[in-house]
């Protein structure tokens, strides 16, 4: 339908990506089409280099660009304190709240027999290697609070605290600012469970 | 914040498109970052692509990827049928109909006073040459429903209308499937003045 066939073929290329339906797609590509060469290439060349140049980091399996991600080599982060999550996607939104100042170790999943993910598959053998380090005081299970989540926090928890390290878990309970009236019964519950003493 | 500086400039690049916020910008770069390779390459060829080959058709002005688009060197269309648009953009809406058979012209805006835009900076001298061709009977007027287009709509009216050839402009009225309760008072306005007998 459009006069030319690379508009089509972007236009085929936009809608693949997540949460981009033909609409937003169009937009885009009008956006593209209008906008001058220059500013078009640099998205193109990000997409590219993005492939070409990040990868996982060696020690935390984050995404890193060299051997060690930005976090692992940070001098100003606490080393003796390992936040576990699942993918690299989690650990922004733990960054932005400024709240932890350790380092992250991504188990690229979570425990899911129905899709045929057990802990093998998991970078849980790394982990274990790096809680060799006396240094290791402490680690925050920051799997999301979903079954998966749930199940493989639990798991990892059986497995690491023989090894004498803390073993901790994100609490859960009513959102910040949210409303009990339509707060769900499982997180009111577990708000109820988790009440601390003021 | 993210640990690798190339996410956060692929970051910075997807949310200077239209409709993408944060959120959706790290969506997408989570994609790029998991798919293969191949995959997100072809997205960035087809920007690069499309920068590289589509131009204005030397005709119409639709974007054109050939010294003509697609639909100018069609024979299958009615040629003696023009279908002024203001936008290529508004050319898949039309196309999609399949009510339109003719050839369209795109007049890369609309006259705006306000933004400076007089009808020297529209591609009119040009649709004023494809009427000189006695083959062309008809031209439609179908720039926007809104104050810019019925300007320019009028504006070009009154051109054509001497060279004898025939003008019309789109309906106005009620959305169909819309509601009467809903409909404001200028579109109803509008539907009752060009009622048609039954």
């Amino acid at each position: 339908m459009y006069a030319a066939s690379a508009i089509q073929k972007l236009l085929d290329e936009l809608e693949r990506l997540p949460g981009i339906g033909p609409k937003s797609a169009q937009r885009i590509a009008y956006w593209i089409l209008n906008t001058d060469r220059t500013e078009a290439i640099r998205l193109a060349d990000a997409i590219i280099e993005v492939k070409d140049t990040v990868h996982f980091c060696s020690r935390c399996f984050n995404y890193a660009q060299d051997d060690l991600c930005d976090i692992c080599a940070s001098l100003k982060r606490d080393h003796s304190l390992i936040c576990v999550v699942s993918e690299p996607r989690d650990i922004p939104p733990i960054e932005r709240t400024g709240a932890f100042e350790g380092v992250y170790h991504v188990l690229g999943g979570v425990i899911s027999p129905l899709e045929g993910i057990g802990p093998d598959s998991l970078h849980i053998t790394e982990l274990l290697g790096r809680i060799n380090d006396p240094a290791v005081k402490e680690v925050i299970l920051a799997t999301n609070p979903n079954i998966e989540g749930e199940t493989t926090a639990s798991y990892l928890a059986r497995l690491l605290k023989p090894t004498g390290v803390t073993v901790s878990r994100l609490a859960s309970g009513l959102p910040v600012g949210g409303d009990l009236e339509f707060a769900d019964e499982v997180t009111l519950g577990r708000a109820i469970e988790s009440r601390h003493e003021l």
